[in-house]
């Protein structure tokens, strides 16, 4: 079956009658987490998202797999081990999308460094054996000279050397993708651009479904479920305010994470690099190769505006281009330098202290410690105690999380799973290397719910096992697989650059992709692997516009953003002949897509008009 | 020769007339370190004390030479590895006095919890990587059935289990006078009861010798000195200030540390044990065995009062019997529990964020964090800025330490070492564990000054290797050797539970101890090997009171408090006829001894007239 525009109508048919075990509200990696473990479960499953999947955050993450090594300055351990472990699982459902990639971290001498010399190879050496890392990828540390062998554009001053250790690169929209369609496969009823209206309760006043609006053709219809789970991300307030329940515990207090991306003919890194700021903000930030671009970020901040559309600002510009332009004097990048550019939300619980594992150490207080240093400030102003007592309350600052953490269900660090009164889940916060477990944990819950009205107990997957679509091959020989996908491609006359790309974005899926050559010729202007991989993606990904295949299923508006305006009209030319698009549809596919084009690259920024 | 009250006015003269390299202002830990190097560097060494040697503040830590096993919290792994390879060179060379001691860290699920079973099995396996550690006294994490095994009065209520790990006991009074005395031995004139009054200076303005007054007689001398070395810990701001330069980096700002005595009949701890309060304050406390009583703290407040007689408070005690009394409910601890006590100061750098590494984790800020986050409050105050900005300043709080960690000259965390202009050297802070390390910094410094005005290059001497007195035998071969030193005590007649005691307390001394059995019968009241250690310890101790003996030089006072009083007197007579006392003299004494007794017994807040 496939997973299109054309099977949608039939989603939601379903989703209109059947009677579901479990819904979830957001397609972003958490609800697609949980709607992939839920429909392997034999469960009636479904998902809308009124977005498309990955849209709203999850496709605008640093696309790294972390191991979080920045956590072992707070000792952290556990933190560490999890995500080390859990980011191995990962590899292991999803074995095209994360790969090893060795990671170096510059030490300066500078005051507030996170690390030096010494503790960064104790911290990697911790790290590995957490990680249970050897061989190949095992940490070393490497002098100064060696450094700048490495990076000869890093700056040299004050630079000790580096720490080399092991980290995995990620596709987050492929991540998400790959989940729903496993799911879909499953028998589960995804559905993008579904919005959620109200949560609907039955007459003891218990959640039975939600009241959901189709946003593609304005219907609205009731969905019936057994339960609920709010996997909305940044929006999981809004959902739970849908039902006037903003009052009750988990609220998001999100923040703004930038990233920009550069040609590599302005600054190329030959491995991810990660450093202090440099600026004692207490943060860190990666320098990333991809393709053959740089991609840099993140930022941090506050963010108030409008969940559906963060935006990179000046002040974001000019403080990542603060540092890359301290530790790499030479590249002297400015605005005009940025190609593509992506701004997202970290969907932080308010009831977390630290969950920006890119560096950032936000002191989210509890309300007690943030009012006794509140008081005390202003007893200290009016005289009335001295410096020493603000100082002690300074060092029994709470953050909320610590608080409350002997009572938090907590499934992984910094997400919490609850349960409603009327039964509402709310599976919020964490970070995309966990969503595999965050979802198992949501699913324990929803048998211990859904067990006494079950004839036999339901039998969960083992989630540690559940592979993705596109990585239903040995996470043991990646590479070997990838390249027999690729020669099935470049037997089928597709070039080997290009074979390579596709079977590395597509995993198990490339060989299907490949076949398709059988009955589809190149379309105009585009190659022949451009043709297979966007009709694959048409039939197989829910693609229903451009943006939708050149931002989220390929990424080529981030990274190849010097052929986008080549390659734009072939694809959107081709998706009308696919779509039997007329001359509005495909002017307003080409607008929304210049839209983002030009927001990617700035252009409100740049003032240039487009 | 002897160091004794006969041959002080023989080193008075010397400091008079001599013209010295080197006067150390202190003499406690760091000044006594000092003086033993500079002696056995064949410098021309003075040291003045202006109370008993140790009395202000090395005789009244924890009496531990801790590991620091809490930094891991904050990764500062470099200080615990140098803190634990700092512990094995003491141990190397002052082998009768620190002594391994396993030490078990219970974890409580708990907020706020320093640990959990996880982190404190990371944390001491990394302990014992950067200590060397293996084999017999390697970590192991045991079960709660296992720890109340060991510790059947333990809370069980939230105990998961503990680990244990390897700490060494300290004498810390006794590491002083042992260095004081190889100072002495090397030909260093060391002398307490000499109070420095000002800092003399020739006629360019640089230091060249003090003004001191010896304060048992009254009289006022010149002490010539090309360099003068300010180790006077609390009072070093006030040396400093002799001078009027209080204006200069450095300040102290002690906090006030108690520990409490009771019989382990009223609580028996098997093993050190080391805990959260429990109280929130992200502080630890040690409750440690030692002869047949159970002592515990530290507490740790500012300080403000006189320096020279900090009291244990009721607070003290009441803080620390609440926690006491939370950890092991069926002790009910009180007030009348408590055989002896004290307090001390630890003389903390105001530069300095956490050097309390028995648990605190004072945050003491840069000038500009606080007044940022005083301006930061107060703008929240007036409605100009949100909760959000204040969080952002704390999470971008520095500590006066990390502020000028890229300057500092500090040669082990928390202490430091600076010269004033006018040349006065200025050793301060710093744990007792690293004062071996603190001296040699300082005698790089010493040499760097001194070595321009020499024929020939000074020679420092390899103070890793540089034993006190005391310690002249293999630390390799303790056990063995005391056992050997104890035998030569029993054949003299001694009873083998003293002869060990005074083995253990004397090392390589104890010979000499013994050998005195060949003229010296039993004082009336006095045990023969009480009496020959007294004999001893003022034939070459510098023992002028009987405080200095029974409080400093023996811990009689704290650890032996019920036979004090059986003791006193005799003690007293002895020294009466040995300094040749008249009735007055021997009331004065007794009185200062009753005091001693009064204060440590806590007779004032118990109410009891004595």
């Amino acid at each position: 079956m496939t997973f299109s525009q054309a099977t949608r109508s039939d989603i939601l048919e379903h989703l209109k009658k059947d009677h579901l075990d479990v819904l979830a509200i957001g397609g972003g990696i958490t609800g697609a987490g949980v709607a992939l473990q839920a429909a392997a479960a034999q469960l009636k499953t479904g998902l809308i998202e009124m977005q498309d999947f990955a849209e709203g955050t999850s496709s605008r993450s640093t696309k790294l797999v972390h191991g979080g090594i920045r956590y072992l300055k707070t000792f952290d351990v556990e933190v560490v081990a999890d995500t080390v472990q859990e980011r191995a699982v990962v590899q292991g459902i999803a074995p095209h999308i994360p790969r090893p990639k060795q990671m170096i971290l510059p030490i300066y001498d500078e005051p507030d460094a996170t690390f030096n010399m010494f503790s960064v190879k104790i911290a990697m050496d911790l790290y590995d054996r957490l990680a249970h890392v050897t061989g190949k990828y095992a940490n070393k540390v490497i002098p100064k000279e060696e450094v700048l062998q490495l990076e000869p554009d890093l700056n040299p001053h004050n630079l000790l050397g580096a720490g080399v250790y092991l980290d995995f690169e990620n596709n987050d929209a492929r991540l998400v993708i790959e989940n729903i369609k496993e799911a879909a496969a499953s028998g589960g009823l995804m559905a993008s651009h579904v919005q959620a209206l109200q949560i609907n309760h039955d007459e003891h006043g218990k959640v039975n479904g939600v009241r959901a609006r189709d946003l593609l053709n304005g219907e609205e219809f009731d969905i019936h479920a057994k339960i609920v789970i709010n996997t909305a991300g940044p929006w999981s307030d809004q959902v739970r305010n849908l039902d006037n329940k903003y009052h009750e515990a988990d609220h998001i207090r999100p923040t703004k994470g930038v990233h920009l991306v550069i040609s590599d003919t302005r600054l190329k890194v030959p491995t991810a690099t990660y450093f202090d700021t440099g600026k004692h903000d207490g943060r860190m930030i990666f320098v990333i190769p991809r393709f053959n671009k740089t991609y840099f970020g993140t930022t941090d901040t506050d963010y108030q505006g409008d969940f559906k559309h963060p935006e990179v600002t000046q002040a974001d510009v000019d403080y990542l281009l603060e540092i890359m332009n301290r530790r790499y004097p030479q590249a002297h990048l400015t605005l005009a330098d940025i190609e593509a550019s992506w701004a997202g939300l970290r969907p932080l619980l308010s009831s977390n202290g630290s969950s920006d594992y890119n560096g950032g150490s936000k002191k989210v207080l509890s309300d007690k410690s943030f009012n006794e240093l509140v008081t005390a400030v202003t007893q200290y102003n009016a005289g009335k105690i001295t410096r020493s007592d603000i100082e002690k309350v300074l060092s029994q600052l709470q953050t909320a999380q610590s608080e409350k953490s002997a009572s938090a269900s907590s499934i992984s660090r910094g997400s919490s799973l609850t349960v409603d009164a009327d039964g509402l889940m709310n599976l919020a916060g964490g970070k995309i290397t966990d969503y595999r477990k965050m979802a198992a944990g949501a699913m324990k819950k929803i048998k211990k719910i859904l067990d006494p009205q079950l004839s036999q107990p339901l039998q969960l997957p083992d989630s540690k096992n559940l592979q993705v679509s596109g990585g239903h091959f040995d996470p043991a020989k990646v590479d070997e697989t990838i390249n027999e996908y690729a020669q099935v491609g470049i037997n089928q006359g597709i070039s080997a650059d290009e074979a390579f790309k596709l079977a590395n974005l597509f995993g198990s899926n490339a060989p299907q992709i490949f076949a398709l050559a059988d009955r589809l010729p190149a379309a105009p202007g585009l190659s022949l692997g451009e043709t297979l991989a966007l009709h694959y993606s048409l039939d197989n990904e829910m693609t229903l516009t451009a943006v939708d295949y050149l931002l989220r299923r390929t990424n080529h508006l981030l990274f190849e953003a010097d052929s986008i305006n080549k390659i734009k009209e072939p694809i959107i030319d081709e998706m009308a002949r696919y779509f039997n698009w007329d001359a509005e549809q495909k002017q307003l596919q080409t607008q929304a897509l210049d839209k983002a084009i030009a927001n990617s690259q700035l252009h409100y920024l740049k003032n240039e008009v487009h």
